[in-house]
């Protein structure tokens, strides 16, 4: 699978893209990721794919667990949407799902980190392999 | 103010400490911040001042916002409770209140760096400071 993570707004604190690039190598195992920034909705807009299955992540979103997103991600897969969009910092676009990591406002640098950590623990919750890190 | 944090377990990531020493600096202009590895619940629970009011970080506990956050912390300095413990990793010690951060498992290194984030963002809400980073 195919994980564009957009990030709309300035680029985030190196020790924040440290840690992304870190889980982006311990993923490679298990799919491709890749984070984008993006300057504002109108170029997003026309950046995202119509075949991506697109999810923004809102503080004003049904809260998810860590085995429900590995789920979801499991059925995404076998559904054939292989192009996954999560899509930071804009809750205002269209898109087919809206999911909240947490009530609390967080620095879109730390979303992003959220983010890859949760698609990794994921990907070893789907491969029945147990979490260390 | 003066926050502990303890983590029960091992070391966390570098990338994730580095992002707890950035905190811990911005945070020097609000209060006194602290993270202390721990071995395990007996060495804690002798550390632990009663002084101290104890906060646990659980899955299972009320999700808080970062607005009801900085209240809490507010509420608690002006009533005197100028130590705070925060715990993470572990929920079966006797503590005054748990807290949830997400529905999602993370990693205590994740945790960590959310829980800073949090503070040095209350402290920013209680000051009616803007957040940029």
């Amino acid at each position: 699978m195919n994980f564009k993570i957009y990030i709309i707004g300035k680029k985030i604190d190196k020790f924040f893209s440290d840690a992304v690039k870190e889980y982006e190598k311990r993923l490679t195992r298990y799919c491709k990721t890749q984070l984008i920034y993006i300057k504002n909705n109108e170029t997003l807009q026309k950046k995202l794919s119509d075949k991506s299955y697109k999810i923004i992540i809102s503080n004003n979103a049904e809260l998810i667990s860590s085995e429900e997103l590995s789920d979801k991600i499991n059925k995404l897969g076998i559904s054939g949407n292989s192009d996954i969009s999560i899509i930071l910092g804009n809750e205002n676009l269209n898109c087919d799902e809206k999911l909240s990591i947490s009530a609390m406002d967080m620095n879109l640098g730390l979303q992003s980190v959220i983010t890859y950590e949760q698609i990794y623990r994921s990907y070893r919750i789907i491969n029945n392999e147990p979490y260390h890190k």
